[in-house]
């Protein structure tokens, strides 16, 4: 009866899966390791054992599964199913979905993990009820994804919404594409405990030096507890989180921006700064229309938005 | 048989107006001045006295009218007509199409300037066989409009592409808007004209003393000439106009960029230094895969916009 949904989330380390009703509702979910060591064929050997397993485990057959949907770092090309090139992973213009699509003979779709998590949130998340939305995750990098007239827009070369790679300052501290000033060497959460390290190193005083591994989890804490380093820099990492998520406002004039990411974890504080810059930088009628919520699938956003990307291109 | 458009491009000083056949081509053109010290009742007398005009001397009836499209500043209401506040114009949250169209029971539809001028770009101009195109007018301020999926970006209170308010220096000069550092307050014809400004109230050694009134259009020709000073500032302007563009093929990914507007004149110097900062800050493949191209309507696109935008609510 086709009445089920497979959405993987392929990372570097790990790959989750889940198996949903039309609804979204997990049925089952399942975690396994990436092994990217043994390659590309093998990792897709690994994908089709976990969606097996999750069929059989929650008692279906191949007739049930309407269609399969893969989120994955990129560059990738979704219209082809092909992942170009990934940091953390052995794919080379590597076609990932045909040998699923073979194996099961049911529809498979990929997108990259910003798209799919900005697809989670407007399908069944933070951006329901919306027409038009933005996506952002902060991390390690900062991504994002929009929903524009209720469809993912991918732009011409599927790259639209590489907002960690905005210029926020044009001589700021260079980035890891090569370019000087981007936002996510600004505020992410590299950023952040790329200053700290630094501040240490330079002998700065500060309760900073109590760790040997300094993640931006930390200088939030020591921010909090009233560190003054820790919170010079988060104090300035938030006020270019709060200037590149202006930028969005001015240019895509949402209806609602959610975020996503470790760094959210920080919580209330994040968006009372965020939405201060906001209010200072945007035109007032464009900030305030503008909702800036958390994201509502958090660490599901992977899965579940690839549940989403299923949904919606088989609509 | 309605196989005739009317265009019109609203302006603080005057007021054009075309009437083409169906395929955009121009029958008759006028242009009126716009008289705003008559307040907001007179100019839509004038406009209607003009387009009547257009409609008569071209030989024509209001049965072989389908549509007039109207341009206006911004920012405004597209869906219900509304010209919300605009600097040059006695306009406050005014109703503009419904006397148009009580007066000659013809459809007609409104939007900004920058927007008009988009969908001119795309039906008729530079933007032809694309999908997903900007466009970018840089003068006194910077605008711009996006097609995304073959129809105009309007975003929630549409006011998306306010590109020239996008944050690119955080601590740079001030902006009208009461922010600082905005793309138009560091590469607008007025941006150049106020650096020129300074730079001779500082005394500076420049050719352009020489000048009572400095525009861009000074400063590019002393430059040109060699005057350091001016070669300074157009290089500067540039650079921050090449850093502008980046972002927004970083964020939108689109097929083509299209550039008008007056500070556009100056010509080929100004795509080859944006080329240059483009090639420096966008990832190569999203740089390489856009276009960026002058405007092909020129001075039309006020008018052949207007006329686009009725050809498209229409469609």
């Amino acid at each position: 009866m086709k009445e089920y949904f497979i959405g993987i989330d392929l990372g570097g380390t790990k790959i989750a899966g889940v198996i949903t009703d039309l609804k979204g509702n997990i049925i089952k979910e399942n975690i396994i390791k990436t092994m990217a060591e043994y390659g590309d064929k093998a990792i897709v050997l690994r994908i089709i054992n976990l969606i097996e397993d999750l069929i059989i485990s929650s008692g279906k057959t191949l007739e049930d599964i309407r269609a399969v949907g893969i989120g994955s770092p990129g560059p990738l090309d979704p219209k082809r199913g092909i992942i170009i090139t990934t940091p953390n992973l052995p794919f080379e213009n590597f076609d990932i979905i045909t040998p699923i699509k073979e194996k099961f003979n049911v529809p498979v779709f990929l997108d990259n993990d910003a798209n799919v998590a900005a697809i989670g949130e407007y399908t069944l998340g933070a951006g329901k009820n919306t027409k038009n939305m933005v996506y952002i995750t902060v991390s390690t990098g900062i991504g994002g994804g929009a929903i524009i007239n209720g469809k993912i827009y991918r732009g011409n070369t599927f790259n639209a919404l590489e907002i960690g790679h905005m210029t926020l300052l044009p001589d700021g501290p260079k980035c890891n594409c090569g370019n000087y000033g981007c936002f996510e060497a600004l505020a992410s959460g590299t950023a952040i405990s790329k200053r700290a390290e630094e501040a240490v190193e330079s002998g700065r005083d500060t309760s900073l030096l109590n760790y040997f591994k300094i993640t931006s989890y930390e200088v939030f804490k020591e921010a909090e507890k009233g560190d003054s380093v820790s919170r010079h820099i988060i104090d300035s990492s938030l006020e270019y989180l709060g200037i590149g998520i202006a930028n969005i406002i001015t240019l895509f004039d949402p209806e609602v921006i959610i975020l996503g990411g470790g760094v959210m974890k920080a919580g209330q504080i994040i968006f009372d700064r965020i939405k201060e810059v906001v209010d200072q930088r945007c035109f007032k009628n464009m900030a305030s229309a503008c909702k800036i919520v958390p994201s509502a699938l958090g660490e599901k956003s992977g899965v579940i938005g690839a549940i989403a990307l299923a949904m919606m291109e088989t609509e």
